[in-house]
């Protein structure tokens, strides 16, 4: 019986080359079919981060998402079209799969903590078998950018997305001790109310493009608009007990 | 004037050497004076990870901690010790920068997330020109490890110590959709209770040792018994919306 392919699921870290893991380049470096995530038209920041340790003459699969722009989550229309896009995406790897050939994976950041990597591992893990090599999440990369120690001691920390409802924003940032806040775009307005109201904005970071191009690193007061890409983040460290 | 050496912190991932990233691979192995904190009389961590990177016949300061079994953190003697501990050992690299050489810590996991490497960073920063090169953080090793994908779409993430009181941890997983908890030792039969209480028992899995050697991982309801060490970690996945 034919022996069935290896599906590898890499993350790349952050967004610097530099910043993927040693292991994960080993992957990439041997890999026949590498396939990565991309904007329909656009570049692949997957494929950017990870170019350079293609090996010549690797097949590419490029799974483009339906949408480019950003529709509301709740939207009906949009889960429908991302759904068929993961089914479609993981067919195609099982196609190749189901040939015998391994295929690579790459993920930006940690293949685990919100990574598109995971709705194709999900669709695939009962049929094949599955190697995951962790990577320097985001929000790790934006820390060490920021220079900013995050958690100490018995610190509790909160990740938790802008889109949550400005009272809840406030609830939960006044009860966590360290907060990363993602996914800001146009909640930043709301967002820096929120800080205000809990009390933490004195000691908030605004870190646009973390350990990417383009990196913008400043404290929150000193933020002077309103207006953040998507992929921005805000720290908030904790005070925790240090010696 | 003389030069001052630089204070490069690299973090070295959750302790498969292989995931050590390509430019902590590189610092370390670009340096003449390697530091790393150590348990008293024990073999370090972060130099067993690191030393396959290490140039031939660098210098090497071992920073060995003043205790080594577990003590309340709230114990003034403690926290005493650890804070003369992180002030000569500050002191110690101190006199190396002001010779003009650079120092590389090594610190395992992300160095802003928990990590010693901070103690160090806060004393030294306003001093020397520091380097941090983020690390791929211990949780992640684990999620790779447990092949479990953790968060999805706007899901909210907390990571919590297990020394926290019962009520607490209880209300805590019931208001997030991910946890992470961390520094399970003696908390252990504590922490599933409450993991049972929160009604999160079901989905949470157990990791000791994640993407070390002597690795286990099971579901926790599949855990015999309540012996945990310090460094295990139970994590319970999100369910966010996932098309």
């Amino acid at each position: 019986m034919l022996r069935q392919g290896v599906l590898i699921g890499v993350g790349l870290g952050p967004g610097d080359p530099d910043l993927v893991t040693v292991k994960a380049a080993r992957l990439i470096g041997a890999s026949t079919v590498v396939a990565f995530f991309a904007k329909r038209g656009r570049v692949s920041n997957a494929r950017t981060i990870a170019a350079g340790y293609f090996p010549a003459g690797c097949e590419e699969i490029a799974l483009e998402y339906p949408v480019t722009t950003e529709i509301p989550f709740e939207d009906d229309a949009y889960v429908d079209a991302l759904a068929r896009f993961y089914e479609e995406s993981a067919a195609r790897l099982a196609a190749v799969l189901h040939d015998g050939r391994d295929v690579t994976l790459l993920c930006e950041g940690d293949p685990m903590l919100y990574g598109s990597f995971m709705h194709l591992f999900t669709r695939l893990k009962d049929s094949f078998e599955v190697e995951i090599c962790a990577g320097v999440s985001g929000m790790s990369g934006c820390f060490a950018a920021a220079r900013q120690p995050m958690t100490w001691g018995d610190d509790i920390l909160t990740v938790m997305p802008a889109t949550l409802p400005e009272d809840e924003l406030v609830r939960r940032l006044r009860a966590t001790d360290a907060a990363v806040v993602m996914k800001i775009g146009s909640n930043f307005a709301k967002l820096r109310r929120a800080l205000h109201k809990a009390g933490v904005a004195e000691r908030a970071v605004y870190v646009e493009r973390g350990a990417m191009p383009g990196e913008k690193i400043m404290p929150l007061t000193q933020k002077p608009d309103d207006e953040a890409p998507y992929f921005s983040m805000v720290l908030v460290p904790g005070n925790g007990r240090r010696p």
